[in-house]
């Protein structure tokens, strides 16, 4: 008996765990003193009424012997692929309910999804990212290659003719840095693929924070796309669902490989290896995508955006180059002084009671960086602005 | 770009599919005569009062901020691993909450836990068996060897010496045959298992339906099982969740191969492609354990058994060769007159109107067996039996 030896091959990340072990040794020698915690990547606003009534009613359905819903299909009920396809109407985007695979989120797909592709196939990811793209992929023992994102392409990394690879992740807007691509650069990308015979696997978790009408929030918006794209989304930041669990999968039907429909592949890999969402948490994604559903939601999303600007007005003040925070919950800032991540952490811990994450827990090209999180409380945020800009005053 | 060449090895199932089709054919060509669905392998009795209770609570605390969920652990909230462990102790098993991974169902853990298994590894399975056992290893393309249940052995094969195989899957009460492996004959597999350095793969999902105390419920009731065998259940036949997902998988931290602890490898994978189970469904799960909840949901168990046992009260009055039913929802039945699978499909819709699943369906030690579930309502089931002894009768 043999175990999986790439798994040998994983650096453990200490990342969060090394976060919180600072914390609270900071906590033990400042008691009394309240900590930001501007790190964290989850919501905290609860979830909206419209999505509460329809998963209460839900849950009566199935103790009633007449509504009681056993196994639905591995692919997700149509009804709630159906409201996904017209959310994407509304995008200039066409699917068909059968392109849609409902899932139990965007984390669990993108790793799945692998088990359709050969070992054999070079990765292409973004520095810094998301560490899940790697991590999967070295668990497989796939090939690994690295684009760089930094401040002269703005994170936003575009690839160029001698970059041979077969499977790329794309992430906009972005975690960790919240930059977004243009419809120019999505189409070099997919242009890219396209010449390449290659697949985006393009993760577009948090769409639902764009404000900017000329960004793409789906790859699909883009000419060609549907040849050579699937798409990963998820109710868990459109609609506060991280603890829910609710995501899709788009593949188009258009989209084949050695003759193979990549569509037809993952049907048969989920109806193998999974067994569908919950009835009750299928209703709740179905009342988010609702007439007033989205207008929920999308208070929610303000809420956030209006953190976020709370932040990044300290930061234009303070003259701290950042990206991200317009159009994404993310603010990604340059460390003060070439300071490198970690000891920017420490200083604005110890100086701010603030706690973020050093950006060189997402790639090499993070060091010297740092991501704010915007999802915490109005009144936390307003109080870190004005603690920032304290710092700011005294440096 | 290569896609995974191994699903071009996977036989496409037409079991289901032609059982629909020659249903739908038989109801066009008789209409207004009533079908009973004995084929199907779902539940069909409403969830309990307790659990609806539970995440009913648990659906309006997400919708306020004070007791709002956000992400989970991975491995499931350590409420619901506690009451695991508490299950177990009844069994006199003793599990520690990190030896518990909770998820979103058996079927999905069958499937992913060979991630953590090297490819090189041969795979033994038993014939007659639940078919994604082999599918999810044909995906991977690993060596697969079969071992026969057959009339001789009552459908639970034992192995001998000369087999050698790394990973092993068990399923016990069985599906489709519904026959229960006893303590000694476990015995005998988890020694060959330790002798062979082989993982036993041990699928307990209907381990509620065992009446008979002398049974093991869970393989960890064997010594020596700790040192070599995975154990994964399901809320779905214990308590009719297979429409609200919710499993765990069981591996003790003794589990050890190549110094590396399997625990720690299955960590790693569902921390990095899974990202836990809802929190409503993870409440409704720890109200089945509460006393009351495995009272109601053991009254819904007695149910099934009692449509089990009609139908077996007939299978003896016409002296034919069955097992399961007393232990299990399936009954595994030997067709008359040597017919072949589907013949006696067709002979026994065309007569009685009854549908059930032919047994050449699950490998090719089921031809000229059948299954017939008891998942079906009361009334249909007395009114099948009726018909079974009128069939009976004439021929």
């Amino acid at each position: 008996m043999k175990v999986n030896s790439n798994y040998f091959n994983l650096n453990e990340s200490y990342l969060f765990s090394t976060i919180t072990a600072k914390i609270n040794e900071f906590s033990k020698y400042n008691p009394g003193k309240d900590i930001i915690r501007l790190g964290i990547g989850d919501v905290t606003l609860p979830l909206v009424p419209i999505v509460i009534d329809a998963m209460q009613k839900a849950v009566l359905e199935m103790g009633e012997a007449g509504t009681f819903k056993g196994y639905g299909e591995e692919q997700g009920y149509l009804f709630l692929r159906s409201a996904i396809t017209r959310y994407y109407e509304n995008k200039n985007v066409k699917l068909k309910e059968d392109e849609i695979f409902i899932s139990d989120g965007a984390k669990s797909d993108l790793g799945n999804i692998l088990d359709i592709f050969s070992i054999d196939n070079t990765v292409l990811i973004p520095d810094p990212v998301y560490p899940v793209y790697v991590d999967t992929n070295i668990m497989a023992g796939r090939k690994i290659i690295y684009i760089d994102g930094d401040i002269n392409n703005d994170f936003l990394p575009i690839p160029n003719k001698e970059t041979k690879a077969d499977i790329i992740y794309l992430c906009s807007p972005n975690n960790p840095t919240g930059a977004v691509y243009n419809a120019d650069q999505l189409k070099t990308w997919v242009n890219y693929a396209l010449e390449n015979d290659a697949v985006i696997l393009f993760d577009s978790a948090y769409e639902a924070f764009i404000q900017d009408e000329e960004l793409p929030s789906s790859i699909y918006q883009i000419d060609g796309a549907k040849d050579c794209a699937i798409e990963f989304c998820s109710f868990s930041k459109t609609a506060g669902f991280t603890g829910t669990r609710c995501g899709y999968t788009i593949i188009p039907h258009e989209l084949k490989k050695e003759n193979a429909s990549l569509n037809k592949l993952w049907l048969r890999r989920q109806t193998t290896k999974f067994n569908g969402v919950p009835y009750i948490v299928q209703r709740g994604g179905e009342a988010v995508l609702s007439e007033q559903g989205l207008l929920q939601a999308k208070n929610n999303i303000n809420y956030y955006l209006e953190n976020a600007k709370t932040i990044t007005g300290v930061l234009e003040k303070l003259d701290i180059w950042f990206t991200g925070g317009k159009n994404a919950p993310y603010i990604w800032l340059k460390c003060p002084d070439n300071m490198k991540s970690w000891d920017f952490f420490d200083y604005l811990l110890n100086e701010t009671g603030i706690a973020g994450t050093p950006g060189a827990g997402f790639g090499k090209n993070g060091e010297s960086y740092f991501r704010l999180s915007a999802f915490g409380k109005k009144e936390n945020m307003i109080e870190a602005a004005a603690r920032l800009e304290n710092i700011g005053a005294k440096a």
